[in-house]
């Protein structure tokens, strides 16, 4: 699992002369091992640390919790990796996960070739008990870098396995998005909504599933752009953005559509028509070599040329080991797109107190330009 | 909001002479400040590192991302609190947020008093870029020296704030569990039970609820104490444990009951006796002063007196701001019990790939003894 990311991993860090790193960043770390554990209740109550790897001469460790072992899957098969775990929490001794994981630590690199030269270290996301444990560690002629945020241009291009799991996530919000048009209605709250396409979606998979994003009624006052569904009811005449994203294999989706619990008003049908224009021509605007910020300046012109007031957030980003990631279209990411990039698409027009609308899709650069992964019915039904 | 947990805080810090400190343990700036962000969909794609609280002369100011501030609430309303944001995400630039965190910190540690003496740091839970701000700010007669962990002994005894918390929130388990007796039936699966708990949670708080903890029918062979609902059907003679948490206001709950589709076996009906009988045990002995090993101690020799393999697990723990803190109820702990204290106690009997039974209650340690704290129904139904 994860083999051509280790690779390319392996190629960059190479290429920079780098024979060992320490990488603490949680999305690093699942993008080189697919270690996914669950996420839905919060920050780990016993972990002594972020989970890490450790590289070294194109072998990757993953250290991790006892209590997550299961999460890292069958990655201590792979031929380039092993999976160490450190005791979090036992019920005949005091939890001390912090000191368990500094011994593992140092019992990993006490095994470590220990030459001089440079040591790469994602040093943001390093705690500094595991720092200064890598630094104690280490001869006194060997130096360390940061290497934060290295892996992200890596993570943009999508491997078969990668594709293959986004394809099944999107069915997934595909899925959700038909039991949101079956939900909603005047009189239902923004959360009935919510609870009907997660069951839809949790009975599906067989398992549980996180999901995101966005699930507001047009009327809500100080923000109908996104939120976390309440209790807001939908009114007659109103529209409810639901911008769904799950989690399965640990890749994230993404998919918006707006719905209407009657007939849309002669405003949001303009409205409608305007935002399926947009995506429609971001889409068109997809193919290999084409700069990020081109396709956002487009549809934000698109937008306003038709009288609209432009969106106040990105008009796309990508997605993959987390839910929103690199290339971003924005107004200020030079990316050039190239095959194999997954891209989310969601001009929308807001008026706040009053009604709202967003669409997006996701896509896949091709050669032949953008290959449609989000097959959710955007109509206004 | 908290004040009193800051009270106690600050009677901490200055008893030990300490009048500056971080804090950056997750629960600990929870419980300082109720800051309480979003936990369903896993780790913050944006922060430039972990919640902060700066404490200095009895003034507690919290570090958070700008898209996180509204879980602040209304803490910088607070007297004696402020919160601080730094930019984590914007349409018009790069994201670098570890970097806005980093000066926002220096600005706010320009302004501190700047004193030598000690300053207490939560190490283990606090990033090298933070720690590193840090030194580099303070003059060099400071001294920094660890607090890890100081909060938990405070966090164990309830504020009369985090008992209504805690109260409103085992009511949403007690409907939870209502809920899931009502949709055992065999043929269902694991899931199923979970999506018609989750659901009936969710409608009734009005918004998202994250929900622990266990949902597993009796024939998994490998381990039927624990784990996340799969697909697994739950079978005519088979048992079903549901052990809910759900979190509401910041504060999480826990419990657990068994069902089974049918009439239980004779051996199912013997077992959850038994469990009863140790789960009323373990109640009967919840007093002020009484160690919380001996409780653990007693429970299990009743298993064993009665036949049956001993639970692996703990036989109890706290709850609050997380959902399995001190006291501990297992054969180290030797704290002490106090009024004021909430406690979940949680015998059961497992025989793995046949069928399990485990019972859960919360109780108030009181002067007269244990309140409960749970109220839904554990019978065999």
């Amino acid at each position: 699992m994860h083999k051509e990311q280790r690779q390319r991993t392996r190629a960059l860090l190479e290429g920079k002369g780098i024979n060992r790193a320490l990488f603490a960043n949680f999305f690093s770390v699942k993008w080189l091992t697919g270690y996914n554990p669950p996420v839905q209740v919060g920050p780990g109550l016993f972990d002594g640390g972020p989970p890490l790897v450790w590289y070294e001469d194109g072998h990757f460790t993953l250290v991790v919790a006892d209590v997550y072992a299961s999460a890292a899957g069958s990655f201590d098969q792979e031929p380039d990796g092993e999976v160490l775990t450190y005791l979090s929490y036992a019920v005949d001794q005091p939890i001390a996960a912090a000191n368990h994981l500094r011994t593992t630590l140092r019992s990993l690199l006490s095994q470590s070739r220990k030459g001089a030269g440079k040591v790469g270290v994602e040093e943001t996301d390093t705690t500094l008990l595991i720092v200064s444990t890598l630094q104690a560690a280490l001869p006194a002629d060997a130096e360390t870098l940061p290497i934060d945020g290295w892996l992200e241009p890596l993570r943009m291009v999508k491997t078969a396995e990668e594709l293959a799991r986004l394809r099944e996530n999107f069915a997934l919000t595909d899925l959700g998005h038909a039991a949101a048009r079956q939900a909603v209605a005047a009189g239902e709250r923004e959360i009935d909504v919510w609870t009907a396409v997660h069951g839809a979606i949790q009975k599906r998979a067989g398992q549980r599933v996180p999901l995101g994003n966005d699930c507001v009624v047009g009327h809500r006052p100080d923000n109908n752009i996104g939120g976390w569904p309440l209790d807001h009811e939908i009114r007659s005449g109103d529209s409810l953005i639901v911008d769904l994203s799950t989690q399965l294999h640990g890749y994230w989706s993404d998919s918006c559509a707006t719905y209407y619990p009657n007939e849309p008003t002669r405003k949001q049908v303009a409205m409608h028509n305007i935002v399926t224009e947009a995506l429609e021509l971001a889409i068109s605007l997809i193919r290999p070599g084409v700069v990020a910020r081109d396709i956002d300046h487009k549809v934000r012109q698109f937008i306003a040329g038709a009288g609209y007031p432009v969106y106040p957030h990105h008009t796309g980003h990508g997605v993959g080991v987390s839910g929103h990631e690199a290339p971003r279209i924005v107004p200020y990411d030079d990316q050039v797109l190239a095959e194999g990039m997954v891209i989310l698409l969601e001009p929308g027009i807001y008026f706040a107190g009053v009604t709202a609308v967003r669409l997006e899709d996701a896509v896949l650069v091709t050669p032949g330009g953008a290959e449609l992964l989000t097959g959710h019915d955007k109509s206004m039904g």
